[in-house]
């Protein structure tokens, strides 16, 4: 797994260089260290200290503000009032759990399944997407009997016992365990057909798992594949795989927490681009704009299935404040129409990061979709390859220059773009501009 | 496990009875099983349509107030407007992850670090208390090489797939995995010296988990004991069993999700009247009132042990606004006094319960600390079996009267008494006089 640990280690703060640190910087990451400790991350050479965040915007504590290309929570713009006051509306009128009757978990329930396919026909509510994978991981091996599960090389699905197991990118020693078989997605060729190619891969998984005992319960995707490092198209490529895997009795998880919610331009979820049905979908992130809640719709029988061997209760999921929450995430979406502005941006910057491709040897590709675009950064001096340190230099010097960026993928030279779906053009022009001088400064 | 379905249906509306339902609330059931589905439980023969809460209130559809004897979860109170009016304000600045330098979760950890005992001296933050506990099982086993884990027989821990499998009372067939080994705590000696049985209980699971070759990882308590039936006297009894496990290399989990943050009203922690000290801390539902956050605190070196081999991070646990909705919660907790409270209308509540046990032959016992108290009911002409039957009926009937409440235990026959913990002794005396009424109905 070591070849993967540029992910995790990408853009973190080195507690090493605690002494070079600003005094003021230096002060807090000593306080955090003394407080939360060795699981805490923080982000950049020289951390930030944020103070105050407005719709594409962050503002640090000396009053700089920052671009936001990175945080995909707040996906119709940080502390949308519109989100804030449902909020905190609801909080002031009640907060309970869904063991009592109320009409708002009904509402949204049916508002948000109606953007679903038919067949998924039943929304459990949860506060996490690892809490809406780990179930989904559940529901698949009591349906199908079935062990195994197949993921992609990079991918990252949550951090409970049994996500981590199925997110390679969370390992940093040791190896996946046996039943995860993983797909090597950075070797999807660009030439030929990857729709077959995925095929091939996805009928090579399920035949290790069945060989090894395992079989196949599911194959959980990320259909943007995210800290893959963003593999969008051609549109459909996941097709024929989930098509064939689907008639073996395996299911289809498409693991919507980062593609969701518009993210790609092309209607509500990720997987509608390659034309197949989930099984189950699992949703968090945007779901709420940052009030914590997550979902995961499924066909009625697989929740019933699940029900007669175990009781499933979430005390916080689909509580009267998180459907609010949801609510007004959905009303903002339509209201001030994201999706379309994240097609139209998405649309401008991808062609925009193409015209920086020609110009820079540098960016090696560009792929997405709508807002979630991932631009490969290499080293023409060796031949091209991966490279991960020009990738932290960009993004530090990003930060310098007023922006938010992080990275993705197997070698961590992926800069992964992903702003809120509101960010407006001359926002877009902003980023582009200053990522054409961060790459001229860290070029050659 | 059949013995212990009781707990989970105890309560639960029956789909069945829908046609019995009055128009309006079957009406809401038939959109709750057309949206949620399956996994959806309700309270209650005839389910309650919830909309406003205030206090140690809560108020139906048509205006009709029920006292919350019930919800554990809005610990200061049903829409505590402190609460809310912190978590609005932090909504509306700033809402983000943990990844850049912020000094409220410094703050919050600090202060509740300071609750702890020394050795706790790093704290995690997450959503739920089901994360909580499967982030402590991995450190728990990370940290000893075993797998096994030594818990109650009707214990609740959370709905993760890990958890879940330590978790009998979400059982409703099969039988716990193996590596799962169960106390009967309901057996414990009333007469003889509870710690010394309780002791070899957790020598004997010891000595099982080894024979097994797993090993024993943990043993994972609750320290009230709250879905077993409330287990709190004589204080200490955990003491000689968990000093012994210790020695053995094994940990201890105090799961504080139900006893922490005052309820027992003898201080923070519910392990604290036990006179251990826990290796791991999980806490959750009362830490933010309602606001879905939880924590785990737990020795430094634990965490850095497993930060080694995998990441952790969770995208809301610790975020700006979660610090925000705790700090308020331990601000109104301190403001209030509530720990005090709990303790004199507890002692004041157990002691009038115990009035009522004289009176009634079909209250088999009480038991309690602070504002969690649970109460037998058994059928005195079947030798003072436990009669979950008559339990239900109390239930309905106190819902009928104006009292929400709950049941738990192995057989589903103790009722739950966990108001807020701001309960005045008014409404202890509105619920006491209720309580009567309601066993009389149901009595002989």
């Amino acid at each position: 797994m070591s070849d993967i640990r540029g992910i995790l280690d990408q853009n973190a703060f080195s507690f090493d260089r605690l002494q070079q640190a600003d005094e003021r910087i230096g002060a807090l990451v000593r306080k955090r260290l003394e407080t939360v400790g060795p699981t805490s991350m923080l982000f950049y050479e020289e951390p930030l200290h944020i103070v105050r965040g407005e719709g594409v915007w962050l503002f640090d504590d000396q009053g700089q503000r920052y671009l936001d290309v990175y945080n995909n929570v707040p996906s119709v713009g940080h502390c949308h009032p519109r989100v804030v006051q449902a909020v905190a509306e609801q909080m002031g009128t009640l907060n309970v759990h869904t063991r009592y009757l109320h009409e708002g978990i009904h509402r949204y329930s049916e508002r948000l399944l109606a953007t679903l396919p038919p067949p998924l026909n039943r929304l459990v509510m949860m506060c996490t997407g690892s809490e809406s994978n780990d179930m989904a991981l559940r529901l698949a091996r009591q349906w199908t009997g079935h062990q195994g599960i197949i993921v992609t090389e990079a991918a990252y699905h949550g951090n409970t016992s049994a996500v981590t197991e199925v997110s390679p990118s969370s390992f940093k020693k040791g190896s996946l365990p046996e039943h995860v078989h993983v797909i090597p997605i950075s070797q999807m060729p660009e030439q030929a057909d990857p729709s077959a190619w995925f095929a091939d891969q996805v009928r090579a998984g399920v035949a290790r798992l069945d060989v090894l005992g395992y079989g196949c319960a599911a194959l959980l995707v990320d259909s943007i594949f995210s800290s893959d490092g963003v593999y969008a198209d051609p549109a459909g490529f996941l097709k024929p795989a989930v098509e064939w895997l689907q008639a073996q009795g395996a299911l289809l998880i498409a693991d919507e927490v980062q593609p969701g919610f518009g993210r790609t331009g092309a209607g509500m979820w990720g997987f509608a681009r390659h034309q197949v049905t989930p099984d189950v979908v699992t949703m968090g992130k945007p779901m709420g704009n940052g009030f914590p809640m997550a979902g995961l719709a499924a066909r009625e029988e697989l929740l019933a299935a699940l029900n007669e061997d175990v009781g499933y209760f979430n005390t916080f999921g689909g509580s009267t404040v998180a459907v609010a929450a949801g609510m007004a995430v959905l009303d903002v979406l339509a209201e001030e129409a994201l999706i379309a502005n994240a097609r139209q941006q998405g649309d401008y910057l991808k062609q925009q990061l193409e015209v920086l491709q020609s110009t820079f040897e540098e960016v090696a590709a560009v792929r997405g979709a709508g807002l979630f675009i991932g631009l490969d950064l290499c080293n023409p001096a060796r031949d091209g390859a991966p490279d991960a340190a020009r990738t932290t230099a960009v993004i530090n010097a990003l930060k310098r220059n007023g922006v938010l960026i992080g990275a993705a993928g197997k070698t961590g030279s992926t800069l992964k773009i992903r702003p809120p779906l509101c960010i407006a053009r001359a926002e877009a022009d902003l980023f582009l501009d200053r990522l054409e001088q961060s790459i001229r400064a860290t070029a050659g």
